[in-house]
């Protein structure tokens, strides 16, 4: 789920110096206004790994603002005073009033997150210590509290590159202690303990905002313009013209990089390589199946992709694969009436398979937050509900014995014209090109935003997104195979571990 | 919690009889309604203890409804089908589409509620399963679904008797198997675990009713009114006249009965044996509070009643046998600008005492579901929110080691007619009566509806409430310095045990 903030995002200091007085006043004004109107309060929470800049980012907020208006709240292990009371007593005596704004660096996940890291807790505390958080967020939100969530984050490498650079310099050398350093080299685990901390507390109301941390300008930019943003909708939904209010300034120098635009979409494979590595995944892929229906584990398979992008072929060379009694194919169109009758996971959970079989989505459950979002066929709070409730689902799918695979097949723009005037022009393809796929295309953009959300919220330990580079058709097929082959091989395994154990 | 469902209420043959006809044709008007208009489905979850008439009742609704529009759903051991996909699966296909009618014998509880009460899971994994339903539930109403729940109730003694009545009546003997039987031995442990299931799942949009199930014409007539209400309330909801549409016919010759009309207000007790008493519990309270203090066990007392109950007066001989430096008592008036500018729980957690201090709050976070609720400052959305947010709040009291001991001090309404006018006509006590207490007497009615909902609702295994027969004002002292005393003694050998183990 990290993809998204791993993607080298960053801001000239001449972008950044030419932003900041506009920011700054912005700032103040917003910040006055809330003071003035004492309508709700703002809580900023800060989380992430160590050296992702969560201090340096509260200093500039508070720097940059009426330090009348703000505090800083920091919680280290709890005082005498506070140990001898709930853990939330020290959580709740920081409230800010309405008007304020609060900065909590960690707060209330800290404590969680490192007991489940460090071994402390299994699965099921560390669930009821989220599940306590949820609902003491819901607590504040429902009395009107504004809580913005940033999770600031840092690559393996970025970190300790990072945690180096802090100990290099004699003015901050003091901040790496031996806790930092013992973290990093728990680095794995921290990130599989924050990949569940985020989905489990990711929700409509309280949403994370994922920001990459290595570059200081580029998170400081990001964290101000979204905190702004929010609080500027939130301010102005209180008065009449609430949609009449446009949003903030936005950059026309603004970073354009997504996990989709990082992708290198012009590897490839030549002919000769191809019928190589199909033979082998096909037949791998074969045996792996087969001993997958032996060992009761299911296969739940997902793809999904811009129009034109190859879906259907890959689907093709992979279930050519397989033994026609062991699979199904769900092709996911329009909803029929009777699905439509009924809430909209319905018609997925329908189509499960038993143990040891696997089905085959041709688009999904994540209809809701690409096609439905972006033609407003769900509310807002629909689509942005969808996230935890398809995290949900597809926990509930590995926990009862499968595995689920999700692909996003992508390929430039111009290779999607391409392919749609070879549509077009080949009479027997002529069929699979619709006027709605030349709407589709004129959103673009608004797809790649919608992609980029979606691999960020529901990219899980237990579900992972495959991105595929699919200008080039035996390329992305290979692919599609091979991670096949990975993570049905991976679930075995584990399988027999557990069986063993 | 279940002290609401243990009252003994009655319908007699003749009034049930009187009722039925109209009940019937509503029940039919309604479906047919929800049919037409398909708006949304209506889920009808019955749970409870064995032989508290979940089967009965839904025959009974089965039977007075068109069987197009309604189903019936119940759930034994999974299939092998069932078995090889996630839990929820078999929920998910029984979802009933827009229009219709769906009943759950047991449903998605059943399954947690053995398995903790068998004690196969601890309480982690009993919360993650609870949680689990409350996010299935959300999904759903979030989606349109109504979802009306009943848990139907027995008293321990009552469910013996009906489990043998129905095993000597060759026509139903078939329904007690050994697993009933093996259930009603435990019945102690699935209490306890009923108490948490129905605390942690009662939300505002799926609130729980508890009925109680001795009565076969009363609890019909009670779950069937109640869905009708309900139904109809959101059917209404969604025309323009809303606030328009009358309540369903209340029957003049409704039991009236609840909790506190069941209290026997006139015992009492001669001078000479509350002096005794007073003395005695005075001084055990003293020696238990000393220990308390030593061991580190934190008390929070909650007094709560009608005006002129005797509030004050319990306090005063409470404290008197407390060193001052221990304790601190805490009037709850009207909020502060400071406390209105907050969270309502705010104030509340802001004086939690210490290890081994004592805090007795006169008037608490318990306003919020009395006046505030009665006196319309809070929403409806906001006090039904709030039962869950307190149980959540006195849970977290309970688990950093504290003891939470709640009184509601309650005098027949005569009583406090007697006490008005007598402090009226004290110049020295005149102070105390003020046209509030006046306006508050005429609510009378709805304060004794509000304080049923709230000890149903938040009398918890953790934090269960104690009802004061508050008439004679030395039995009403005595009681409470005894229940303390027992309460404290409890959670010391609690403690003990637990250091020891």
């Amino acid at each position: 789920m990290f993809e998204t903030a791993e993607l080298g995002r960053k801001v000239t200091k001449r972008e950044f110096k030419i932003q900041i007085p506009a920011l700054r006043t912005e700032l103040l004004k917003v910040q006055q206004e809330l003071r003035r109107e004492k309508k709700f309060q703002v809580m900023i929470v800060l989380g992430g790994v160590d050296g992702a800049g969560k201090s340096e980012m509260a200093n500039t907020l508070s720097d940059w603002m009426d330090p009348r208006g703000i505090a800083t709240h920091a919680f280290g292990l709890p005082t005498e005073d506070e140990r001898e009371r709930p853990e939330y007593w020290r959580y709740w005596k920081t409230l800010p009033p309405r008007g304020d704004m609060a900065i909590y660096l960690g707060a209330w996940y800290l404590r969680p997150l490192l007991d489940n890291a460090y071994g402390r807790t299994g699965l099921a505390t560390y669930d009821r210590d989220l599940n306590q958080i949820v609902a003491f967020e819901r607590e504040l939100v429902n009395d009107g509290v504004l809580i913005l969530k940033f999770w600031m984050h840092l690559g393996k490498k970025a970190q300790k590159k990072r945690l180096d650079a802090l100990e290099k310099d004699p003015l901050t050398r003091w901040r790496v202690t031996d806790r930092e350093k013992e973290n990093w080299t728990m680095y794995d685990k921290f990130e599989v303990a924050s990949d569940r901390l985020i989905h489990k507390t990711n929700t409509a109301e309280t949403a994370w905002h994922i920001v990459e941390g290595e570059d200081p300008n580029y998170r400081t930019l990001t964290v101000v313009r979204t905190a702004l943003n929010e609080i500027r909708q939130r301010l102005s939904a209180k008065s009449v013209n609430a949609s009449a209010v446009p949003s903030f300034v936005s950059s026309d120098q603004e970073p354009a990089i997504n996990v989709l635009r990082n992708l290198d979409l012009n590897q490839d494979l030549s002919k000769k390589e191809y019928k190589i590595q199909l033979e082998k995944y096909q037949g791998r892929l074969n045996r792996l199946a087969l001993e997958a229906r032996r060992s009761g584990l299911s296969t739940i398979l997902v793809f999904e992709g811009a129009d034109a992008a190859g879906k259907g072929g890959a689907i093709r060379r992979l279930v050519a694969a397989l033994n026609a009694h062991q699979y199904k194919v769900i092709q996911i169109a329009a909803p029929t009436d009777e699905e439509k009758s009924r809430h909209y996971m319905w018609r997925f959970w329908r189509h499960l398979p038993r143990a040891g079989f696997i089905t085959l989505f041709d688009r999904s459950w994540y209809g809701r937050v690409l096609v439905e979002r972006i033609e407003k066929f769900a509310t807002e709070g629909e689509w942005k509900r969808a996230y935890a409730e398809i995290n949900d689902f597809e926990e509930q799918l590995v926990e009862s014995n499968a595995v689920v695979i999700k692909f996003w097949i992508h390929i430039s723009k111009e290779e999607q014209l391409k392919r749609f005037s070879a549509r077009e022009n080949t009479p027997y393809k002529r069929w699979k090109i619709t006027d709605e796929d030349w709407r589709n295309r004129e959103k673009w953009d608004e797809y790649e935003d919608a992609v980029d959300d979606m691999v960020q919220l529901t990219s899980t330990a237990a579900a992972p997104w495959t991105l595929v580079e699919g200008n080039d058709k035996r390329f992305a097929r290979i692919k599609v195979l091979k991670t096949c082959c990975h993570f049905l091989e991976e679930a075995l395994s584990r399988q027999k571990k557990k069986k063993t154990a």
